[in-house]
């Protein structure tokens, strides 16, 4: 099978492997030794010295945690969604209690800094403001050096900056501390190529500040109760433990890689992934200069049904594919982060020859 | 390694080799198909029709879901705790609003459905009542049969009755339906032979009904949310697939095995435990009536250290065993659930044998 959905992504085999390692004590030293070094070495993608914890549950409980452990009800807070998964954050931050504005884009397009900063001139101060890295959903990532600097520019003392980077991290720079990012949340599926099931989690001071006054509840979620395990590379509760043996080999060999040479990396698959849509006539879904190097979203030519598309690469060519919904526009999604070749995205293009043709 | 801990418990090969395979797309039929099957099998253990959830999270994620999905701040709870996952449920509650009234039991001993009756006739009437099936920390099974009757004859209309499932099911039968639980949790790092990771949750609907009305806040674990994503056999947010390729394997065979002929097994093993340990010289920690035939709390002779014994077992013999703190004793505890035999129990008990001579 060629598995290009955003995630989860495929293993390499000594991922795998490891993987299906058999279980062990995670209250004993070897799974400490593990954790210690997991937690080292996510510290160097997230480019932070911040406190950072892997929590077991998919990247949506690591946006909850964002939340609840930095707000109160009724706080304010500036949600910029971009497509589906901004607008996630939004409602979780809603069902907690927080007042919520949104300011959303069109799927598509990036938000813009300046247009950011005037917002919240305009109607801030805000506790928080929250958006996507890399919206999976549109394959648009954000300039989010640009939007924390605007962010930090237009409010002082600044808003807390909450960062979902759960489809771009891994693949695309996010420099948390030069940037001030205070939360940054990712998941082990993308580009980390490592199983579904744990989430990724750095913690600013300034979060930590939020965090003692902050009246949102929590109990699985609660960072607090996380550090004070994470003292002994320990988690509260039993963590995801075969997820976290194949992490611990995938991220080894992404620290050796070196995070500029990754990122690189992504740039050329990329790259590579736009230019064959466009061979083929399909036309890409975000708006130029904001391409994401992990997803790519690909219009299809009127008339064509991405359903029909997509179940003839699966049952044709065991091709996996994902989509989306626009208004008026029928979308194919590939994904093209962590272990994919440009060899995969050739064996889709031929693929999609023959069923555009 | 023999890991006698009571979770994460040792994998059988044919497991371990399917937690190991690739990834699928968990929005397509081959997932949807493993998702059904683990949902109906699980049904059989938990002998239940009611609706039944497989989380992303650790077993405590489920005990939040079952809390935050039937219950508004400010409402009326009785926690019994006979432990320290007893205590952990009445935590979670209260960080979430509920008006918790404890009524704990000392280590080691079962709650007394006749107890528990006269505290809701004295300080009813109660919204839910939640207790532990068994204790992991002290080696305990409640009566959950007396404890459910006693509870819905105290209270007119019943409060809603949630029960930690956690280290019992799977192991030791709870006939849901029969005995009228709302709200059972289990998790899948125990008796069920998966990796950690996954949490599962029947729902009654009485819980369904309190669902309605509860106001404490919830995204993640949104039973709703989760309730819309299993018509189609799929999850909100992307699950842990590599535990439910694991799960779908174990559970297969505890199918086939049957309910009654799992828990005869355990019972065998647990009265195995039990007698290894008495012949040793060590007591039971557990009230008599009450020994959980998953865990065993056994206590040293005095003057010795459960931590040294610990130590010794781990680093001449390679056996990985727990220890519970109680004021006073030493303990040590013996995880007997899921893939283990006489003969795993046969070393323990043989090094234990050497080192308390």
């Amino acid at each position: 099978m060629n598995l290009r959905i955003p995630g989860p992504t495929p293993l390499p085999p000594d991922v795998l492997a490891a993987v299906g390692k058999q279980m062990i004590n995670h209250r004993g030293p070897e799974f400490e030794a593990m954790f210690k070094d997991i937690t080292g070495w996510l510290k160097v993608f997230f480019e932070t010295s911040n406190d950072l914890f892997v929590l077991t549950s998919s990247g949506t409980g690591g946006m909850e945690a964002a939340v609840v452990n930095t707000l109160s009800p009724g706080d304010r807070v500036l949600c910029v969604p971009i497509g589906v998964f901004g607008e996630r954050f939004a409602a979780i931050a809603e069902a907690y209690g927080a007042a919520v504005t949104r300011m959303p884009y069109p799927m598509g397009k990036a938000a813009v800094p300046a247009e950011v900063a005037a917002k919240i001139e305009a109607e801030g101060p805000f506790k928080a403001v929250i958006f996507t890295q890399n919206e999976t959903s549109t394959g648009v990532t954000n300039d989010v050096e640009g939007l924390c600097r605007a962010i930090r520019e237009a409010q002082t003392p600044a808003p807390l900056i909450i960062v979902d980077g759960i489809s771009g991290l891994g693949a695309i720079r996010l420099q948390t501390d030069a940037w001030g990012v205070d939360v940054l949340v990712a998941g082990s599926q993308k580009a980390w190529m490592a199983p579904p099931g744990l989430a990724f989690i750095s913690f600013s001071a300034r979060a930590w500040e939020a965090y003692a006054t902050a009246k949102m509840p929590r109990y699985y979620f609660d960072l607090g109760l996380a550090r004070r395990y994470a003292e002994r590379n320990q988690t509260p509760a039993t963590p995801n433990v075969s997820a976290l043996y194949g992490l611990h080999v995938s991220l080894q060999q992404m620290v050796a890689e070196g995070v500029e040479a990754v990122a690189a990396r992504h740039q050329r698959i990329g790259d590579y992934c736009r230019a064959g849509c466009l061979e083929l006539g399909l036309n890409l879904f975000a708006q130029p200069g904001y391409y994401s190097n992990t997803v790519t979203a690909a219009t299809l030519q009127p008339g064509l049904s991405a359903k029909k598309v997509l179940e003839d690469l699966r049952t044709r060519y065991d091709i996996i594919c994902g989509s989306t919904k626009a208004p008026g526009v029928e979308m194919l999604r590939v994904g093209h982060m962590g272990y994919v070749s440009e060899a995969d995205l050739d064996e889709v293009f031929a693929a999609l020859a023959k069923l555009l043709a």
